[in-house]
């Protein structure tokens, strides 16, 4: 990717993640780079084709950076904490773009849309392969993988709509607290049954 | 509030949902109601104004239904898991009006969204407050509150984008599994010092 184009698309990531892909004209993105509209064109052919750039873009990162950990060796409790720490460090690396692969996919035309929607789900299954892993190892509590994935992603997508890069906590340190409540929240075992906190009803966990 | 205001906000929850908010135009809120443009402005002065009504209803019944339980009397435990079910409440008896408030609320002009932003400061500092509360009485492990507050409602939040009022899971069933994950998570007691989903690393969690 050209140095261009790479700025064509920080730009248009700071845009569509505070307007809205829908409100973000491709003269939007030309104002913001100082550009006429027109010369914009010759860098990219259409607003959907910057928004997929986007997107696919940042698919690929984060499969990148989860897929090796998912299929690698290794206890399923350990590869679920990396997991986490490889997908904060990829939201972490770029909030904006992150976010509009988050939140503003669903704007891509039907094929491409399509496209990314199987890319999310093949990604959120290897969270789901792992914690299902793990219940068979009885190193996690046999909870509906499904819904635990779904949870865990969830709790850490939310991050581009809170995390301050400027502010106290590095992207590390929330990743290894998040991580912390998510095993425990999986653990296999219960702490105490007579805790109120660990008090599960009946036909939960299981 | 009228049956006739009440469609119109349904029907830009649905549009906003779907297309953005800025996307959106009284045009087409018009159009869905089967409406001449003109007559809907009979109704509501302007886009923002819907807007407005539905962010507005939303944050009062989040705070309705999850005020009483926070303020009241019980273990913090007990109380977290309540308004885990509450939340979750608010957020299926319409997914689309949920989904305005928590994702279009952001293109409200200043005045009105500073409020906003206030009241949903006030709604998770509840939260913080509970798990703080569960924190200090023994039955949470201290986990910096602020943080697991943003992580729990990241986490229920996220429901408005994946669940289908017509799958097999009931909301409260989705609350329950949701709520056990949480006070697992966030319990006092490591499940098994010598268990991989137990290891806590140096500094965690205290």
């Amino acid at each position: 990717m050209t140095a261009r184009r790479r700025q064509i698309e920080d730009v248009a990531s700071a845009l569509f993640g505070e307007r809205g892909y829908a409100a973000t004209s491709m003269r939007d993105i030309a104002r913001a780079l100082d550009l006429q509209g027109g010369s914009l064109y010759a860098h990219v052919p259409s607003k959907e084709a910057v928004l997929w750039s986007i997107v696919d873009d940042a698919a690929r990162r984060f499969h990148a950076a989860v897929g090796p950990i998912a299929d690698g060796p290794g206890p399923a409790v350990e590869r679920l904490r990396a997991m986490i720490h490889a997908h904060v460090g990829v939201l972490a690396e770029s909030l904006e773009r992150a976010s509009v692969y988050l939140f503003e996919w669903t704007f891509l035309a039907p094929e491409r849309r399509e496209q990314v929607a199987r890319s999310r789900a093949a990604y959120q299954a290897r969270f789901e392969r792992v914690i299902a892993e793990g219940g068979a190892a009885g190193e996690l509590a046999g909870a509906d993988a499904k819904l635990a994935a779904i949870f865990v992603l969830s709790a850490l997508n939310g991050l581009p709509r809170w995390y301050r890069p400027d502010g106290p906590l590095p992207p590390a340190a929330v990743a290894e607290q998040f991580a912390d409540m998510v095993l425990r929240g999986l653990a296999s075992r219960v702490p105490d049954e007579t805790a109120p906190g660990a008090r599960l009803p009946v036909g939960s966990g299981g």
